[in-house]
């Protein structure tokens, strides 16, 4: 999700107490613990993942989550020994089955067999089955950077969204991410669940008992509705555009479009059948596929025309828009990925704030595997 | 772009009169006018892809155009005996110069180089530059489901979209479509501009006088606008989300998507570079690539997972979502692709209406070819 950070931090700022952790102790700590439930070492670096959306300050994604996977271990619904491994293949695609791994684990060898399709012939295209929730869609996109490839990345999730005219949740906020290499200028990151609104920002609003604007929920009767704590009386997320008047349509195509390929090109569960995060809630009772599904691509830039031309014309792009004159009140015309990264760049200096209840949830955790914290 | 034909059409029997035609009427005529202006034989089947809007109720980018590509041509920007060809390859990829011809034309031999490279490598992708207005999404896309395979189909646009934040026009209305077979049920097809609203609804609302609803428009100066005529005043159109709020930072990311993939990937132009579809208008100062832009995929079933068992799981889904319960007022959830289907049946059997400007338009160029309409 595109999040305005600053923002962010500044609503938390104004109603709850905030303790500051550097990256190193927060890195050091996940990985503790995800070696404590068995992962391996390098399945610990998992860690690295998890801890990318604290950085790029989608705070709901990370640190945040560290005791609701370990609860998924606790009922089994996490394997952290999983064997990975690709079921069918061709030469630029496979399908990857990820043994019930964690999604954080699963994810980052997928995209790496995306890339190394890429390498070979072009491009690459994975979908994943069996897999858990794989944290940021952002992290696993932008492993394809560095290698001058675009990175696609997502994946779908538990049913909170109702399509448009539809009172049931039959979609999860099914995000995608693409990432694109430039120049001089940093990556271009477009990173977005397709509905109005991620949770994360519900969230915000429950705790300091605001409204969310139009367009965001609606009620168990399916009336619009602006009661931030709705998805616990039964109430629905909104695709992208919120209403049919205002495209809603547009956004539940979307994310129908990532729960196909996320989920039944590879034989994951897809629509209101995907497993629930919490591990307290029961799995539903129809299974179509086995797990939650991912889809990662990989496009090597130079499989279309030389990357230096490329790159030169995506720096002159995002020079276009940051120059673009902006609105009344707004200092500059922002680029997709400019406030996740500058987010980056502020929390790995002065560290990363997180809220007393997830602090408490860490401390709990440190006690449960006799760990510092 | 999705919309739902039968409200279209009734709303322009409220206010303007029609005459309808049968399909093979306006198919005889279109061909006729392609043929007259040096088109091949071959090529003169631009038509059926022209007509494939009329069919499904996109009226903006059918025969009501015509004029508009004959026009392009008449000043030399549409070349009707294009030496189209593959510049550069890889096995799952090509860049394509449509050496300037008909967009319509361009299109379904770049979405065939890539249904090939889909057959030998399981799929393929190809980016083309030097083209013109290529119709409607779906034309293309859906040209991979008789292969078993899921087509994507994009284009970029001349400017008429403001960023977030921006007043200035920055991208197109850039429009993405999947099309995903299924096995007893009609196929998935997303087609949808990466606005709230495309250009041809803010038609419909200036013949009738009526404004638009909130989040559609800007007025020259960025603020938020209802004027159905904005557009000649200076404004601009919304990405999807309308505004920051509303996750117009989500729309604006995916338009910006389909530029890069379209535009910067093929060596086309971009961002508010991209040529103008009227002809009156004079292009851009600056060019940074050879004419507008497109980006096709063709990702073949079976190299996931065997035909059968996906189509099956798609059926199931289809099932789901028209099973879903719907909103008061509304009889069922609708399944992307599901209006412009039923319009095309409907148009197929009792004809296409075209309201009174169109039919002059057409009169007009019958008397300049010396056809009989």
């Amino acid at each position: 999700m595109v999040i305005v950070p600053n923002i962010q931090a500044m609503l938390f700022l104004c109603y709850m107490s905030e303790i500051t952790y550097s990256y190193s102790q927060l890195y050091n700590f996940t990985t503790a613990v995800f070696s404590k439930i068995g992962c391996n070492e390098s399945d610990a670096a998992a860690a690295k993942v998890l801890l990318s959306a604290d950085l790029r300050g989608v705070d709901s994604h990370g640190v945040a989550r560290l005791n609701g996977y370990v609860r998924l271990w606790d009922v089994k619904r996490v394997n952290a020994t999983p064997q990975i491994k690709t079921i069918h293949e061709t030469p630029s695609t496979a399908v990857v089955d990820g043994d019930s791994g964690l999604g954080l684990v699963v994810a980052p060898l997928a995209m790496k067999i995306a890339i190394e399709k890429a390498l070979n012939v072009g491009t690459g295209w994975v979908s994943v089955q069996n897999s858990n929730h794989y944290g940021i869609a952002a992290a696993h996109a932008m492993m394809a950077l560095e290698h001058d490839m675009i990175g696609i990345s997502m994946t779908n999730a538990s049913p909170l969204v109702a399509p448009t005219f539809s009172i049931d949740k039959m979609l999860g906020t099914n995000p995608i991410c693409v990432a694109v290499p430039a120049g001089q200028q940093p990556a271009f990151v477009a990173d977005l669940a397709t509905t109005t609104a991620a949770n994360g920002k519900l969230e915000i609003l429950q705790r300091k008992n605001r409204d969310t604007p139009s367009g965001w929920v609606q009620d168990a009767e399916g009336n619009p509705s602006t009661d931030a704590n709705i998805l616990k009386k039964g109430g629905a997320l909104l695709p992208l555009g919120g209403d049919r008047e205002h495209g809603s349509h547009k956004g539940y195509a979307l994310g129908a479009v990532v729960d196909i390929f996320s989920g039944i090109l590879s034989g994951a569960n897809y629509a209101p059948w995907v497993p629930p995060f919490p591990a307290y809630v029961p799995l539903p009772q129809k299974q179509p596929g086995k797990g939650i599904g991912h889809f990662f691509g990989a496009m090597r830039i130079d499989a279309f025309r030389p990357a230096d031309e490329f790159k030169k014309d995506m720096d002159d792009w995002i020079t276009g828009f940051r120059n673009a004159k902006p609105l009344p009140g707004h200092e500059k015309v922002l680029v997709p990925g400019d406030p996740e990264r500058e987010m980056e760049i502020e929390r790995m200096k002065n560290g990363i704030p997180l809220i007393e209840p997830v602090v408490e949830d860490l401390k709990k955790l440190a006690e449960r595997f006799e760990l510092a914290f």
